[in-house]
């Protein structure tokens, strides 16, 4: 296994040097380097004995077809594109490991035809919408997306046309029927694992998301002549608001709330505040605990506004449900990390995957491995050579495991 | 005194015409308008028998001395020059009740010489710096002031010689060693007559003020993937420190605590916030009260800092000590505020003065009249001729009580 992981990480510093500028890892959705990303995975698709194409959304698919086959069909993959100036491994690792998973997979027999799919747009830079690969892949594509427009004004159809791809065969990018269960591998992209020293977790669910904007209004008034008890300082409410925030996500089991933006008015350090808004990001594997807590959050800014003469404005900007995983390939997933003579760790992803849109759709599963430092989105983001070899242990044991039952 | 009152609120709304923009009120020092109100003021002054000079630094001086004058001086005063988009009322109210003052003295057959001034520089608007016409009066003029430039680079010499005026000559503005004491009529600028339903108070001290940049710095952390224990969120930091400065004033009797200015990064709702920096703002009328908040509420951001993980900086950007009015003035207006029939409220003023610096030369006091809404440096200010008229028999009394000291 060592010298596979030692193939991965290879790979994906290979796949960063590919990149819309030098000297940074940034590739978009159908960019040139997105091309070369395509004609070096092919090449080593082809030598794997797999089939590729290359489906009308833009995402690379090779197919592994046993001789032997039982005609049933596990996906595994990760995407390609990447965030600007970008790290190595987000996305590209779960590619290159699901080059290793098919290699192991021949050499274990496994009677399963395996289909591996590099996504090609999962991050949402260019069009500012995420999952456009994999929503093809789910057979969830709207046809209306193909007239956005990227900030050079080119559409998202213009963008598949020029990739020499073929737009009104959209529909051929969705997965196959036969097709049991979706793999996805990646970086934790936190740093969980890393405070408690292990390689891998099991993801039992990807986090459901509410993001709000919350406002304060108050009144402006002279920091000097305004004794304390005659004001309406709406910064002094917002910090209890931010305390109110915290204090809630600390008390609440696998809850992350977060005020990460304050915009203050008219922020002149000698006047009394007149209007402070913040953005929320409340976050949490149960959606009914995630709803709970943003109720709870929402009254709670009512009754400081109510106790300190302010008026409070609440924005909801965007929900997202929890997008739980497979209960069975998770449990196949932790019985082969345990096989892997590894803890086993399950925890929820915070950040978004393809496995969220191919949940819905597919019997779904996430293997997380170690990222050092938590770094990512990031030149600095890292993998360990021990974390990946222990990462293809798994999936050793995983594939064996489904080879039981796929005979 | 009604007769006085209302011709007192006149002359300040007439006054409020001589401006540098039209439509509203800016009248920066030693701007074309000042020229204006000059002259307005040297008729009043003169039909009540006055000896009227500008000095070099362009300070507006009456002189009343009675066929029997005792031989010593009382000054009365304040400013004429405005902050961009004023109210009416803002130092010109003392020079206009000054002017009452006189009459009221004439009446009364007080033996004293009163010197009227008109201040020409106290907000500080043209060249950056306060209280130029107060400082020369007080003889703390310093000479290196004359290279100061403008917005539009003029120096505050060519300025002065622009306006006619001699700036060799500076020393001449300074007060007569016969100057017994200052006395400074001004609207409060903040709510506290108004919520007490009183018409005047008597100021006994103008509090001193620290102004400091406090900075947490933290890390910046994915707001989904990293645990609310893993955090070192700096603007959580801030909130509880915002919370901690607010609380430390309400319970200090007479302390102002403000954190009215908060610059958050990378300020983006789905990331943990790296460094909060925040303006402080403490004034209180006694010094060792200030600093004593000042000392507590650093450590308490030290406390913080530590407890979170986050590094914290601390940058003094002004202190200014407080200017405690004279005891024997500020207790014979007291006494002519009970003469007058009126509750005697005595309080500090959060806002700075000419008095600050005439203060620190010659005994001073200060009569603070009902800010309707607490309204000022807007074109909303206002007063209510009743609290005018009870300034002004205040004044009567006050002058009657002088009278039998000086006869």
């Amino acid at each position: 296994m060592r010298e596979r992981a030692k193939r991965a990480i290879a790979e994906c510093r290979r796949i960063a040097e590919f990149t819309e500028e030098p000297g940074r890892t940034t590739r978009r959705y159908l960019t040139e380097p997105t091309r070369a990303v395509h004609e070096l995975l092919r090449g080593r698709m082809e030598s794997l004995g797999m089939t590729v194409r290359v489906d009308p959304v833009g995402n690379l698919h090779g197919l592994w077809q046993p001789a032997n086959s039982c005609g049933k069909r596990l996906l595994i993959g990760s995407h390609i594109d990447t965030v600007p100036n970008a790290g190595a491994f987000d996305g590209v690792l779960g590619v290159a490991l699901a080059l290793e998973w098919v290699g192991i997979a021949q050499e274990l027999g496994l009677k399963l035809d395996i289909e591996l799919v590099a996504f090609s747009e999962e991050e949402g830079v260019r069009f500012n919408l995420p999952y456009i690969g994999s929503r093809a892949v789910a057979g969830d594509f709207d046809l209306a997306w193909l007239a956005l427009k990227d900030a050079d004004g080119i559409t998202l159809e213009s963008a598949i046309r020029g990739f020499g791809l073929d737009p009104a065969l959209i529909g051929e990018a969705a997965f196959d029927a036969s097709t049991i269960g979706y793999i996805e591998p990646h970086i934790e992209q936190g740093p969980v694992l890393e405070a408690e020293n292990l390689s891998v977790a099991v993801v039992t669910a990807i986090v459901g998301q509410t993001r709000m904007s919350v406002r304060f209004a108050g009144q402006a008034n002279h920091a000097g002549t305004t004794p304390m008890r005659m004001r309406h300082d709406s910064l002094a409410g917002a910090a209890d608001w931010i305390a109110t925030v915290e204090a809630m996500a600390l008390r609440t089991d696998g809850l992350v709330a977060t005020v990460g933006k304050i915009e203050n008015q008219p922020n002149v350090g000698n006047v009394v505040s007149a209007a402070s808004r913040m953005s929320l990001d409340v976050r949490h594997g149960e959606d009914s605990v995630r709803k709970a807590a943003v109720a709870a959050l929402l009254k709670q800014a009512e009754e400081i506004a109510e106790r300190r003469g302010l008026k409070v404005e609440q924005m909801l900007l965007s929900e997202q449900t929890a997008a739980p995983m497979d209960a069975r390939l998770t449990d196949f997933m932790a019985e082969a990390i345990r096989a892997a003579a590894l803890s086993v760790k399950r925890m929820t992803s915070g950040a978004g995957h393809d496995a969220v849109v191919m949940a819905a759709r597919v019997p779904s599963a996430m293997l997380f491995v170690r990222s050092p430092g938590g770094i990512s989105h990031h030149p600095a983001e890292s993998v360990r050579e021990e974390d990946i070899a222990a990462s293809l242990e798994v999936a050793r044991c995983f594939l064996e495991r489904l080879g039981r039952e796929f005979r």
